[in-house]
């Protein structure tokens, strides 16, 4: 099959302000990986384009095959990520325009903006064409079918009602 | 440096049942890592050996670094994992002794152990010399000093109230 | 295609003692690979569950593909493997229930039950979706046209006489 | 030894324009590797922001350990990549604030800024956390002690007075 | 489909000379690579038999996804190869029969025969089944349609005019 | 360090004829990897030029790491590979100056000079800067202290005689 210039290249608007508001958790991610994308198809690299609305975040999440290296663009966020067992220390830190930061492979981190009415923006790049995501409240509490109240319930050392309320809630990724 | 035989062998004792006692959620994992066995430093495998006690599980969980494969020893455990956004489907089976199952790198598992007066043992091997864990519930409420509330509340959708109950109870890993 | 829960699972039996006596080797191994489980096609991972007759062995082989972690579930074994050259050093150990051992990537090794009269097994996790597996007896002396008896001769430093016999024999895998 | 947030963290200042006129190509090439921060040592990924002044470039190089994903932020570029032999086809585009291009592993690449009277700014993330550059006119025409004339007249085609010309010219890159 | 022993053979006559005389560098690269041999598909080697002309060459390029060791079979060669930026170093070395030289991966590399009246020919073996080859000058002047004046020009630190006569040359591969 | 042009080269002498009479197989392997090349360290490859005596072979053996492309470059030989379990087929072929010939990562294989008064040469490159090799005859029985008599009389279907007979040889390896 031919392949051409386009095969690499995305009119991706990524300086246009995406609606963040359709969010419950105030934000919006563009991912431009192998799907729009078709040439990089083993190349090893996404992008990501994220708009923050005020107050607005990227909530607890891990990328299961990538590391994450964040341009801020756009004002501040306050970001962070959480080593593995047995520490379980967070290492967080406030951006500014300019800054750059990295959350390494497959650690839980979220980015949250801080200021109550100014948007933010970053450019995030990704070490894989098909990084994924896994955000860690939908991917607990948002199941149907659910995970057992009685495996979370002991898991999260709180009664059944509280995880029922939990699970309660509904739930809507931000990215895919 | 001389390298011998003891540096590819471990008397683990895996045929002891362990202290599942100990751990609030009701588990034990014994982990053979490059830590314990110098010889596979960069042979990318390892392996633990699980107790549960009745009712007792393994929360959930990631190993950021590896593909796990659990076979049951003795008696029975509820078992499953979660895909990854968008879909965040949980994928789930109820394993006997001498059944086999696979949980696929950097998702969210767990297991639990539904008898209420028998324990259950498993073992894993991983694909890794060192597959590192992060325990949900810990990396997301057991952290001193905590992501903040703010944060966390948008996340899970919940009052701060319901979040600072998270994070008031007592965390504590049941493996590294 | 859609893909569910039993994709990533298997009714082994593995608690069920194997036939050993079929196999002049005495021993039986059950692999579960990729061919079994569809789910962990990419995955890095498989398992064996080795059942060894009074007497019986794994003999001398290679997995050309993978590192190999045995644990000793039921009894005892005599295990090993040859370092490549020029030292060709044997690394041998005597295995109980519950120890571990690591056969490294690529070296001949084996495992001999030593007691006359009980059984034993073992269960080992690979660190390949499809290590493969080269019985150095079979791929030597078993194939249907042979090896030129002069190649042999030579490089066993014996009669051709002694190849001729030795090409003789019935040969049969106890693994594939 | 200790690690901590600052280790994963640039104050980078990619927000102020750099000085591209100390450039004979008129581009300066801000680049986030290992080096700037030690966090990502074996992180698979790196960061480069590129300021171009009017008519500048960042000329054609090679990365020879990554793949390029590039995001306009500030106006208009004119990119393009060469295929490898035989076809030696030029992939090219122009690029608008907010379009993204990927340009391959390996292959030799250019960007260039047609704009008589306005700076463009870009940013790209490397596949790798070390991704190395080689600017083929220097590395071809820009050596001390120099690539014989001999060998380069007839790569070229041309004569030995042209390639001594080019050896001439003073080299300088516009990135390590 | 059945495989036998003809995809892992290929009679390259790699001992008879071949027409050096074609190509304007004076050079011939017989690759022997997956499309020839189908049995190393996946296996990450290739090899080529190389023929130089008196004075002829195998001009600068690049193996993007390569090493290459290369052995003189017969006579002399001057070869060399050019460190990544900032440094730009020529590493280069008279070769002679029975000489080893490796080129590492991703650098511009070349080998020239100094001898008047004799031809020269080496064999080498690169770490890749597909290592592609990028020749500078053919994938620089040598595109149709070209790379634009005005980004050689300031690129090449020369007039347009001098990047125009390049250009007109008639450009061909010596190798695929 | 300072690193220079002669970490790549090696003055191996390649075409002078290596004595093969010291090696009861009758064969010489010259290997040129990251021990005497300390430049390619890490870039994943090596070469071996083999002299083989009149009826000389290069025996059974694997190289645990590497495939291998070998190239005829004096008179003939039979060589060949036998593929894993369960099939264990041979894959051989005779091989005239300027054939060439890959042996797969892992697998069994051997080079046999036919002719009885002239001597062979071939040389190799193999895809790792340190491939390992496991000559079988050795690796089994040329071990002090040995393999127990008892585990290799029933893996080769043998009296224990043949065992002892076979283990009393001298045994001495043509390569490292």
């Amino acid at each position: 099959m031919a392949v051409n210039a386009d095969d690499f290249f995305k009119a991706a608007n990524l300086d246009k302000p995406m609606d963040t508001m359709k969010s419950k958790v105030g934000s919006n991610v563009t991912l431009i990986n192998v799907m729009q994308l078709p040439g990089p198809n083993t190349l090893g690299i996404s992008l990501a384009c994220i708009d923050y609305a005020p107050l607005g975040q990227n909530p607890p999440h891990t990328n299961p095959r990538a590391t994450k290296i964040l341009t801020m663009l756009e004002r501040t966020l306050y970001v962070g990520f959480v080593t593995s067992n047995p520490d379980n220390k967070l290492f967080a830190k406030v951006l500014n325009k300019g800054d750059v930061f990295v959350f390494p492979h497959g650690l839980i981190h979220f980015q949250f903006n801080p200021i109550y009415d100014k948007p933010a923006v970053a450019i995030a790049a990704l070490s894989s064409q098909n990084p994924r995501a896994i955000t860690i409240a939908n991917a607990v509490f948002g199941l149907k079918p659910p995970i057992s109240d009685d495996v979370l319930a002991k898991a999260f050392q709180v009664q059944k009602g509280t995880i029922d309320w939990l699970q309660a809630q509904f739930w809507e990724n931000n990215h895919n």
